[in-house]
């Protein structure tokens, strides 16, 4: 019977087949083990000589790192492996050899990995974030299906941006020019304007000269939009998909949370309601832990929101920023015209934040007003203002960057790691 | 109660408040019927002036197309009305009012629709062909999760392309040359020897001057990758997830359907397994049906393949291309160098090709005497013949694409309805 390792618990004490390559391997004069991965998981193939006989425990004992091969054996119960299974090895046939495999079980400079990058993604560690990737975007696609949100694919190339024109990569289209997204929201409200509420899910990119463990220059991002969502609601879909993922990652990555050394305990905690602060009672805050360096007005920066998130064990939304450090679309508080009904979730354990979202105007004046303020061209964003022309509704959404949540519910540290080919400064390839 | 159209079959009897726009009226001088939408479907809104007075009733005759409002109203079962509902409506506050949308319902030239898409989606027809590509996106994601593909975010910025520079869009990346993806497959088979089954599905670019029905210069594609796989597995694989996505959208998308006049009994046929016919053999039928333009060694065009799909109700498996039609990376016919383990997969109905896929070279040697034969700089594969270097295995995969698929179950005759905003030679707005 061929099958894979995930499915091998369904083959107890009967004969398989695995298409599969050696990861690792230890052994003795008379006993064999090889750690076979073949991508759906890892197990133990145990060879002992005196059953397979001199030349196949002999073979068995020269494979090489990272060789492929068709290997059968009994499958075992094994309450001490992870998959809770082993494989008494019967007999196997060598797919391919695999000479000098550059990436050892020793450490391995980031830049050697990174070139590598193609090979490193079939490390045990390296997997084990692809896993928990894949789940998070799993549960994306489950939580706004069951929630009656469309997904609205917003296109990549435009004729402009919605935030200015810095830090955007350019490229002809024609003869016209034509420029990388950096956000699908804007397109997003027309979807919610038809459909109600949707949401996007794509690469964006931004040319930015960072070099920080939380900035890539080419990640994902999922923005839903919804009609007749005001601010507090808004925040509450946040808080509730954000618990979903976290639950997800729990209740189908407690393999790769280990293999990651990750503190479940503190996942554990990720569940709505979250806390919030005002953006006034966060610099408040801020001033008391003796932060001089940041005045009313100013953006906070990454020690500032980890010393926000530190006072908190859930995420934390940080409410109501200074109009001037927002984009022109969003909502001013109706009570003060300083601020906006925006918020952004930060993340705990100093992994920044994850989710930028608010408000958005509805008034056709007021969103006019706003372009000119920042000088924006009306004429690129005329089908923008016809949203407020033509039935406008009040309507919220939010942005949530794959990558670093996949860093905070993983416990990685750099971003890099996050996304299975990085876009860095001076990282094309492979 | 606050709800949506789509959950209001869970208050019959009760009243209920809608966010909601009016896509049409119509009324006599005792009742009106407000045709009320808010993305999650359709229901009709009955005003009788009798019950709700004489300002109610004049205001609701006066409601202008597309505005906005929050109504109320009780909640009546109605088996005439698609929904199976309708609402008898106590009152509504109008939230914003809608003077003179450009979109009646008239008809309207294409050009004009596609200036207007931001409002076009709007439009009954459109939300279903969204609705149904929403349907295709989820079953997609549900069809890999259930059989241990892990998804795989291929880069969009690369130094290179696969099958070579041309209809390639060029951004600067910092200091370097770049060029926006056609295709994540080679990045795929470098997923697939790590995770074993993956599938990449995301924006794809082509710098392509054709105007036709079937072309869209930004598209997405689904594209799996699987180790272990060879020609008649892949195969296998493609016609179930093909039949998937069919018995998906009849199953969850019957309103949808009718909307558009789709003729289902042709979905219902769509079931696995699909005929096959090699490219010797559909140019022997090609000559026999009279077509003389064509010898082997031509690539069949539009015509070709719909003379082909012609013979069959399901889609069709076209195998065994010639070499020299195919991209590097196809591995050869164990019987015969002049033809490659490929198919493309024809639709149904004039839809052309919807899959492109093929078992992969798997020989260091093969690939890299291939590589030089297309002119293909060695140094920008040299990643990808690691693949082949260190524990290669046997794998094929696929390429499906979306707007096509979407169109050919939607029924929809040009691809640039079945995406929200689609980029065409010369449209890049809105
Ligand atoms: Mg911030
Ligand atoms: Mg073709």
């Amino acid at each position: 019977m061929k099958t894979t390792i995930s499915k091998i618990g369904l083959y107890a004490g009967q004969e398989v087949t695995l298409g599969a390559w050696l990861a690792n391997k230890r052994s003795s004069g008379k006993i064999a083990f090889l750690q076979l991965r073949d991508g759906t998981g890892f197990i133990q193939g145990v060879v002992v000589k005196a059953d397979v006989g001199e030349d196949v425990f002999a073979a068995a004992k020269n494979l090489t790192q990272e060789s492929s091969l068709y290997v059968t054996g009994i499958v075992q119960t094994d309450e001490r492996s992870p998959s809770g299974f082993e494989l008494t090895v019967t007999g196997f046939n060598v797919i391919s050899e695999s000479k000098d495999y550059p990436i050892t079980p020793k450490e391995h400079g980031t830049e050697f990995l990174m070139d590598n990058r193609h090979l490193w993604l079939r490390s045990k560690r390296q997997q084990a974030v692809m896993k928990i990737r894949d789940q998070i975007i799993h549960a994306t696609y489950e939580f706004f299906h069951e929630h009656d949100f469309s997904k609205l694919d917003s296109p990549i190339l435009t004729g402009s941006s919605p935030e200015g024109t810095s830090e955007l990569f350019a490229t002809k289209y024609f003869d016209e020019d034509a420029f990388l997204s950096q956000s699908g929201q804007l397109y997003a409200e027309a979807g919610a304007m038809a459909l109600g509420r949707v949401f996007t899910f794509g690469p964006t990119f931004r040319a930015e000269k960072s070099k920080t463990r939380r900035h890539l220059i080419e990640f994902w991002m999922i923005e839903p939009e919804m009609a007749f969502v005001e601010f507090d609601e808004n925040l509450e879909w946040q808080e509730k998909y954000v618990s979903h993922l976290a639950a997800s990652v729990l209740k189908h990555n407690q393999i790769e949370l280990k293999t990651l050394g990750r503190d479940t305990a503190k996942l554990e905690a990720i569940a709505a309601p979250f806390p919030r602060i005002t953006y006034d009672d966060a610099l408040t805050l801020l001033h008391e832990k003796g932060f001089d360096d940041i005045t009313w007005g100013d953006d906070f920066g990454s020690p500032h929101e980890t010393a926000i998130a530190e006072h908190f064990d859930k995420p934390v939304f940080i409410t109501h920023y200074p109009t001037s450090l927002k984009p022109f679309y969003m909502q001013p508080d109706a009570n003060r015209d300083d601020v906006v009904l925006c918020a952004d979730l930060i993340a705990p354990e100093g992994y920044g934040e994850i989710i930028g979202g608010s408000e958005r105007i509805h008034d056709y004046d007021l969103l006019k007003k706003r372009i000119a303020e920042h000088n924006l061209s009306e004429e690129t964003y005329e089908w923008y203002l016809d949203l407020r022309k033509y039935g406008s509704v009040p309507h919220s959404g939010f942005g949530l960057g794959l990558e670093r949540t996949v860093a905070w519910l993983s416990g990685v540290e750099h971003v890099r790691e996050t996304i299975p080919f990085p876009r860095l400064l001076n990282r094309l390839y492979p």
